[in-house]
């Protein structure tokens, strides 16, 4: 059993618009040329919802404010946050007081190899997840350097397992290990090197 | 002076869609919650389009297929994809046989620490770009190994250069060298080792 980590998401109108975004998304790929759609139509529709949100969209740099106040997890980045249509978004539990796992399944918009998740999309599950165990065990930083490794091709359309645990903190050196695995099968190892740095935030 | 590489766009109506979907995605993150628009609204526009678009996609084995087919570019990765509304996108040209070279402006939804992309979505886009010079040089394969170094946060906002070059091919193994730089300084640099092996296409 893991324990659910906070995942900062709120009963806000934007998450639901975020997910509606992410059909979207799945859809234009699923779609391609290959479809009777009013591409057209689909096009002046999107462009005049971003028209709208633009109309009403605060100041940059009143909103990187905004989006980093707290202590908190952040709910904006691209590989968990609700409100970044980006993020598939994954989801994390605590396995024990350094170790977290997040479970995901991806669609046609993360694909490298045919049916496989692309290498890089990997590269950003682990980088991410990583970041979060270091959170979850008390010390973290930024990326330093990150090494990957590529065992068996990581399938889209099924569940994954995304794993981290942070193993050591040396002084403001903080090692962190993790990968992803599809039924049972690593299909990606990783290993980082952090600093425990943070970048100020904006205010 | 570069020379483009073929980039797989064509005047098709789902590039035009795609463009505007990723206008979505930027205004959504712009947002979160510091907006007066109607979030319920833009739900079900967005949700409507969803519907639409889902309505009339061919099965996704079909598309699996057509996606797949050729041996030129892909049209539908999420680094360079016209018909991917995740891809920046990155637009390659090539330097000389071996190297080749894009540029990128990313903005919030790419975001890691304040104001500076995420390391993840840096490995993203090196591990492609190494990918993208194998085929250049002409011997390409799937990533077995690939380490990201970060020397500076990689700023949003900013052109941003991303560079790769094979190094060597001995026998089946690639071994391919990439940078980001903005402003003229590297950010990140990676080392990827790659296996001369092609998985099957969906046919």
């Amino acid at each position: 059993m893991t324990i659910d980590l906070p995942s900062g998401t709120r009963p806000a109108g934007v998450d639901a618009a975020v997910e509606a975004a992410r059909r979207v998304i799945d859809a234009l790929v699923r779609s391609g040329d290959m479809t009777d759609a009013d591409m057209a139509s689909v096009t002046g529709r999107l462009n005049a919802v971003a028209d709208d949100l633009e109309a009403t969209a605060p100041p940059l740099r009143d909103r990187l404010v905004d989006m980093w106040r707290g202590d908190g997890m952040t709910r904006h980045d691209p590989v968990t946050g609700s409100e970044n249509p980006i993020a598939p978004p994954v989801a994390y539990g605590a396995v024990d007081s350094s170790t977290i796992e997040g479970t995901v399944t991806l669609g046609l918009p993360y694909q490298g190899p045919p049916s496989s998740v692309h290498g890089g999309v990997s590269a950003l599950l682990l980088d991410h997840t990583l970041g979060v165990a270091n959170g979850w065990a008390g010390e973290s930083g930024v990326t330093a350097e990150l090494t990957l490794r590529y065992h068996h091709l990581t399938p889209l359309f099924e569940p994954l397992t995304v794993t981290a645990r942070q193993t050591s903190v040396d002084g403001r050196k903080i090692r962190t290990t993790g990968e992803i695995a599809a039924g049972g099968r690593t299909c990606v190892s990783a290993e980082g090197l952090f600093i425990a740095k943070h970048p100020p935030r904006p205010r």
